[in-house]
């Protein structure tokens, strides 16, 4: 599996702690939200923050989906892949070619 | 590297419809949050969402983590344990065994 | 108009900074969007935050609703009078009494 | 009280409803952060949505706002009046003038 030793360092940090206990999913969830709107105020005001900081941002939002999907016993890589399977079907490639629409306005 | 199927097969979904042009980090970031609000809806009322809807929202996630890190040329992998590192730090284990209160609350 | 002598002191308030500059419609949306995530963090670990944290956090999204619907040219209270009557369509109250589903599982 | 129409329409929507159950603090907050997501989508690929799309998810962030604070008992319009009193000090126009530096940094 992917990422085993990130999902068994986080594991470890979190019981040394006995933080599990605050590790719902809805919890883990919520988590996602506040970290993902902290990288999204790398570029509150215009496009150019910098590298480093952005990257940090971007390691707690990875940091909570991790937990997340250790918590429901999923492997994070082979989620995406199934995802991207599903997804390859409704952007078929010759129809959505260079184009951003959604997929139920192509 | 870890991931790198994954990474692989999401550049060349990505490049076969010539969405790259779509990718700047800016909107790559407000993508995640868009999507960490499509998992946390999963919660809206109530804590019991079917597990494969959630799962299929965390996969929207990390697809959109796994892009943003391959934009900045970073291994996912590597910046979660570099924040890792970093937060063992400011969360001493014995200072903040079974609490959830946030560091600068310690 | 409702809320009039707010927008004005917000106005004033954003000139006197020459701030009008960074609020484009984009970069309201994001920090409405940052502010609600600042907001779920009163939440984040467990149910029962300060009633003065939540309602600063409260105050920062609607200032910036506020700032949106004067840029926008339209009327706050307007636009939520006008959603809920399409809501109201949505929703009818024989069916959808007590029940928090989805109007298109309903 | 500003908006008291607006507020009774709400609450009288939401009662004929029965869904005032669902409308615990928390359930808003998470409400507010899944809405401005949904704003937010406007601008996700761009900067140009369509204003009746842009009215319409902002809506949707101000009614979920006006019921929390509808439940905390506060009044929507003091609240920011009051928050835009301490930013003054924090922001304090001769220092901020034209800089979107936040103001720890100013």
């Amino acid at each position: 599996m992917a990422e085993q030793r990130v999902i068994r360092e986080l594991k470890a940090f979190v019981d040394e702690r006995d933080w599990a206990q605050f590790h719902s999913p809805e919890n883990l969830a919520k988590s996602i939200s506040i970290e993902a709107a902290e990288l999204l105020e790398c570029f509150q005001w215009g496009p150019d923050p910098s590298a480093e900081r952005v990257t940090e941002e971007l390691a707690d939002v990875l940091t909570y989906c991790l937990l997340l999907a250790e918590k429901l016993d999923v492997d994070a890589d082979q989620i995406v892949l199934n995802k991207l399977e599903q997804t390859r079907r409704k952007y078929p490639a010759d129809q959505s070619r260079g184009r951003s629409t959604k997929y139920d306005q192509l």
